[in-house]
């Protein structure tokens, strides 16, 4: 995975001006990244409850004024129009079109919400020591959809789906606490040890993302994933939606240290 | 301070029938009690939204569906309009009423909100072997507007109030941690020591509750208070707005400790 050191700030500068339209991993690094999804005002008062009702799967980090392009808590004179390197556009809940910059989609009722994402708690259980393998391997993480129901808000309900991640028997204990310092980018697993507990029927296929490997030792580890608000989103076929392209994230100026509640 | 021991269950029915009506200090020893703020559906975007931007003076820990009394989450089966001992209706921002019952004044549109309190936290700090004097006192707690302006959100804005604690030099440190678990309410303090800081002109004067005694060898610990959102709610002149009155409080099913972060 290329590393790219600069700050975030130079990194977006080149994304807006379309030097730079790849996936994300890797630039920033130590830089908290976020899931995009903007909505119209009259659908954002029911997905902003629905985040607040279920914070593990839909951590807030910034939620924009409406019509305004800037998320100002989390990227200070960002642009949230130019600043991701890949967009997708939905139409009543089917996916439209997918570009590098949404000027010419902008409404003046839009409303941008900005989530945390796994990278947070990826860096912080890498930090303790903890190997992952989907990194090692280079490919994508392995994600389900659950029988774990998400409390549902207005128009907006469907099940948790989670990402898993194999560790170490004797490192568990250690991921459970390493990654419960950053709610704010999923928290705490939600599951450990069984996955048809939660409706996980064949933990070899994946419905997202790609397998790996669970070796002796090892046992499966599931925490809350990004994908559930764009999932329940798009599931209520909502008349319009934007949302960063998977792996294409909003790169934030917040400091993946400074999201720890502890 | 007389102590309840029973289940909250059993008290909200006693101040249900009216058999108590008084300030709920001491009452469901063990479990969040809430402040609770009620607003019409046109006004719940803007605050829920507040209540998102400015999590430490106002953590959200259930709103209701529009036009429901029951909160689902913290009290399944309670009624948000018969269930807390007193609540004040204010119109146009202004207090038109002091009532132990507001089934006269429930609408369908309108959203409840509760949000977390210091009772939560002080039980913490307690638990640890801190001393409160304003306990020790059977006193109110000092309230202050400070010079933090809280993030604005739509029509709320305003400055953050705090409460102040003496707390021993020595256990600032303990302190700290231990309202830190509690991000569910208020968690850590805002401030540590110098009370100009933030807008504190006179540490012997507060603007809302009792003086207390800030002795040799310790500090003004500040944290921020549940009174922030009523007062920035108040101070935008909703046309129409239920509160508890102060002190009696929400008694929710939710312990304690089951709002610990970690």
């Amino acid at each position: 995975m290329p590393i790219d050191p600069r700050h975030p700030r130079e990194i977006r500068a080149d994304i807006r001006s379309g030097k730079f339209a790849g996936i994300t991993a890797g630039l920033g690094p130590g830089f908290v990244q976020a899931n995009m999804a903007v909505l119209p005002r009259d659908d954002a008062y029911d997905f902003l409850l629905f985040c607040q009702r279920n914070p593990r799967p839909c951590p807030l980090i910034e939620v924009t004024d409406v019509g305004s392009v800037e998320p100002v808590g989390a990227a200070a004179g960002a642009d949230l129009r130019t600043d991701l390197p890949r967009y997708r556009i939905y139409k009543d809940g089917v996916l439209a079109d997918e570009v590098t910059d949404v000027k010419a989609f902008w409404r003046d009722d839009l409303v941008g919400f900005l989530l945390g994402c796994s990278f947070t708690f990826e860096w912080a259980l890498m930090d303790a020591g903890i190997p992952l393998r989907h990194v090692e391997r280079g490919c994508n993480v392995s994600m389900w959809k659950t029988s774990i129901d998400c409390r549902p808000a207005g128009r907006f309900h469907g099940p948790m789906v989670v990402s898993m991640r194999p560790i170490p028997n004797e490192m568990v204990a250690k991921a459970v606490t390493a990654s419960a310092r950053f709610p704010g980018a999923h928290g705490a697993p939600i599951h450990v040890g069984d996955p048809a507990a939660i409706g996980v029927k064949d933990v070899t296929k994946p419905d997202w993302g790609d397998a790996v490997e669970i070796k002796r030792g090892e046992v499966p580890v599931f925490w809350a994933c990004g994908v559930t608000p764009q999932a329940v989103a798009l599931a209520s076929k909502p008349a319009f939606m934007i949302t960063h392209s998977p792996g294409h994230m909003f790169i934030t100026d917040i400091p993946n240290s400074s999201l720890a509640a502890f």
